[in-house]
């Protein structure tokens, strides 16, 4: 094979928002595989808040190398194979990172690599039974724990994450109450999800809100932000609310610690004998079958609705990730790099 | 009876530092009990940080009026009683509030009026068999549910509820950290209290000192004072660690949410898997028993140490409160009004 494979590494540890100059396009020949190994053509990747995090700093996981690839969520396809378990043509799954082409012999540096099950769309794969979607359901029943008649409050709610959030707690009978930032997506959060209502951080107070519309306060809060949104969240908690520590979209790109608006009203979660707790996906891998299985017979009611950002071209990568922290994505955020089926050698 | 009664009234919801002008000196007359009352004199006041929370709002208790005798936990001996359930010369803990003497039929604003155990001193009924041990108790195994060989780590450990944590951490096998204000206190609560180390807020490095004694971590955070040492714990937690949040003396002068330090590095409860959690003691009210018997065990087993702050005058009642708030209490902050027994009607 001549052809070339193109790969974006990173050139610089992210200070502030995320930018071009964070990344280098390097161009290479694809490589071969080897014994026992398999080359895989990424058609699908998969962006995510957490990506900046592993571009900063070592935390739940090592620290992307400086030279290596983006690390990354991905679908492609096996197109060589000397390995008995991986067949040319089979769509597979894997922390494939930003690179057109991948030889592995079965593990990336976030897992397994696995194929994709029958009749699973690569969208899906990434979205609602991916990482995202199974965020979206251990993070609610796991730790959440909504009752039927609860009032559940989702910020983010038009992400990828917290769009299934909102379609979970409503399918659990709750009362679903989201956050998002503008009418387009407000509207979606409400008219496509089925949130009872949807509050337009942009343009509304967003704790006066919540006050009006959950008058005795929220029994859980999924949060995906932080910040302001999650301290007018803690001003609104109903006696023994839980609340979902998911992310904190609002902070990520925020150089220093010292930079950081604290969170002011955690004592809250004294007068309301609350919780406010932490969960990193990862941890639950060994249930994922569990939550696919959850999430699948959801969606086969009619009760989950998935909402796909999809952008196109290798060389939009930075790109693509930057525009989850300009809150530019409706739903799931990918970039897809080829339509399979591929040719395969 | 002709004596005189005196009453300490709010006259002020207090602004920042309790202030001698948030109070009034009222004499009236001994009032005399009615068909079904008897009549209290107060002889032990119970001072603690949540009083301040009492004068300044509403919250889990309704706010103490204006006019109205402090809120305050106490012990009095019955003078006078047309009650049947209640016998001149009989000690009793109750809800007294900042009065010496009070009428009752047996209720009080925080609970109802009980005869204090055989064998069991004012002192005893007020501290570690009280709210302040029940406090310690219930918060320590409830929400922070350490195991033998967790460390646990200890704000405010020289205080009353703290230094029962302190012990009973120690008595189920726990590694213990406590934090102090003071060499005095930090030597106490290391030499007699018996916790494995203690940080001098006043003169130490909180967070590197946790990480210099517990590296790898602390299971277990119980927090009474919020604000900077909080930041300290959460900086310094173990996977899936319980912070237990009983209270946040640093913040309860503060007159202005936006006056407040928020707490930055929240996300460390998601890196962590962790947790923090707050809880009202009234709401165990019904388990008192079962803290009661535990904690008079570890008593009998030598395993439990009381230390009391006694001050003495009814006119001190403001300056005693003051005393939390300037950290000069080492132990239980009580005031002793009387030597029981006292001469009955």
């Amino acid at each position: 094979m001549s052809e070339t494979n193109r790969r974006w590494l990173l050139a610089a540890r992210p200070q502030g928002m995320i930018k071009d100059s964070d990344f280098r396009l390097a161009e290479s020949p694809v490589p071969e595989p080897g014994a026992g190994e398999f080359l895989v053509r990424v058609t699908h990747l998969s962006f995510d808040p957490t990506q900046r995090g592993w571009l900063a700093a070592d935390s739940y996981l090592p620290a992307v190398k400086i030279g290596e690839p983006v690390r990354a969520g991905a679908v492609g396809q096996v197109v060589k194979s000397n390995h008995p378990g991986f067949k040319p043509g089979q769509l597979v799954q894997g922390g494939f990172g930003w690179q057109e082409y991948v030889v592995s012999s079965g593990m990336t540096e976030i897992g397994p690599i696995t194929p994709l099950a029958p009749g699973v769309t690569p969208e899906q794969a990434l979205g609602v039974f991916g990482i995202t979607g199974l965020t979206a359901w251990f993070g609610l029943t796991d730790l959440g724990k909504p009752r039927s008649g609860d009032t559940v409050l989702v910020s983010g709610a038009a992400g990828a994450t917290g769009s299934v959030v909102v379609q979970v707690a409503k399918a659990l009978g709750c009362k679903v109450i989201g956050i998002a930032g503008g009418a387009e997506k407000c509207k979606w959060v409400t008219d496509v999800a089925g949130a009872d209502a949807c509050i337009d951080y942009k343009r509304e107070d967003v704790g006066a809100r919540i006050h009006a519309l959950a008058p005795g306060g929220v029994d859980v809060v999924f949060e995906n932000v932080g910040g302001e949104i999650l301290e007018a969240a803690l001003m609104n908690l109903a006696m023994r609310a839980r609340v979902v520590l998911c992310g904190g979209i609002s902070s990520y790109n925020v150089e220093d610690l010292s930079d950081l608006k604290g969170i002011r009203p955690y004592m809250q979660l004294i007068l309301k004998r609350a919780r406010m707790e932490g969960f990193i996906i990862l941890d639950y891998m060994n249930r994922f079958g569990e939550g696919v299985q959850a999430l699948a017979k959801l969606m086969a009611e009619g009760k989950l609705t998935c909402a796909e950002d999809i952008q196109h071209g290798f060389e939009n990568c930075p790109a693509t990730l930057r525009r989850l922290f300009e809150g530019k994505n409706l739903g799931k955020q990918l970039l897809k790099l080829a339509d399979p089926p591929l040719p395969v050698a």
